[in-house]
């Protein structure tokens, strides 16, 4: 359930984190780069990392956008330049854990995941596990990643990281 | 929530789907064959088919049932005369799309999953990981598939597919 | 939702047994060991066993605690004295059967689950696949474990077993 809190934050429950993520990965399986951006504020941090880099509160990692024309950029660059075998990704959802508020009401939560790749006529193989470390609000009547870290536990990406997790 | 509509169809929500696949999958994991029928309605579809000839609109599939005959022949053939290695498999349910509604009110809809399959005395072994594209309908007090078409990722099924999906 | 039922158990619902697997996975998945042994009851009995034993009604396996003294004892034994190497694990939860009710109204339910593992600086594995039979009462307020025994698909736990599952 997502209502309209006082501050213009929603009041936003389990049930309906999940089916946020659950929007998120299914744009991210149909591979629909276009719509993947919404899916982020205007002001959004995106970045992926290993959970070695995480620990050491190192910043780098093998994505990094800083606003949504970042994120715009690399889903149109994705989609225009990027030469890849086709593939086909699963994602499945973790443990969920609410980790706290900011103090606009922006939600902390961190969600585990696995995702399965499937590279055309090969058998399907962990691409990847880990959790993400979140901050969801509600903008513009949606839920949005304000900001979006990918911690994977593995110390690096199989082959590349093509689409974003 | 199950609701009876006006048209006889149900109002159904994303949890009382997912509440459905969770018990579809609980009975081939406990390789119901039995039970596993009752899951479909009498003039139901069942085929399960690699990505490559779904996107070509192939009709082609390991499995192909048209009509709950054919459905309960499988699970009588599987039970009577098949030979095969003591299995388990364990689904996990990935993202869920709503795509639709049927003009008659079935639901239309996507589901992601992985199989994980341990043959006895093995390790565990990605099985197969894919989507469903589905339809459902209320019949007689409850949901069951009309439609249900499992469209694995990889080229083709590692050994041979013993149990449905 | 958790309600008080009019002999102190709860009504719980799917939900409700869904969230409370899910706080058990994150606190395992935090490696928070001194939380751990706060899920179960003070009688609780704990057996982590292969789908073999388990079928031939045999009381051996890779962990069994009889109460919460030796629960905690586990506990500060992998803190204090175990040596393995640094690892991460992520916990998927498939299938939820309820499968009664004790006459004290404990719930008897079974949830099938994945458990992925990376060692640091590895790709990730398929650690365990299997399913858990528990029993879960509303204990002090909050629901635990009275009994869980996860009975493993495969003939032997990869490694060791070194956190519980």
């Amino acid at each position: 359930m997502v209502e309209s809190g006082g501050d213009g934050n929603a009041v936003v429950d389990r049930a309906a984190l999940r089916d946020f993520y659950d929007e998120y990965f299914a744009c991210l399986e149909q591979q629909d780069l276009e719509a993947w951006p919404a899916f982020f504020t205007e002001d959004a941090r995106y970045l992926v990392q290993s959970i070695e880099n995480q620990r050491c509160g190192l910043p780098i990692g093998d994505v990094f956008c800083d606003g949504a024309a970042m994120i715009r950029d690399r889903a149109t660059a994705l989609r225009s330049t990027s030469v890849y075998e086709p593939r086909q990704l699963r994602h499945f959802a973790g443990t969920l854990r609410l980790t706290g508020r900011e103090p606009d009401g922006a939600i902390r939560c961190e969600l585990g995941y696995l995702a399965v790749e499937t590279i055309a006529g090969e058998a399907p193989v962990l691409f990847s596990a880990g959790r993400s470390i979140d901050e969801i609000v509600t903008d513009a009547g949606r839920l949005r990643f304000r900001r979006r870290t990918v911690v994977y536990d593995h110390g690096y990406i199989r082959n590349s990281l093509i689409f974003p997790l």
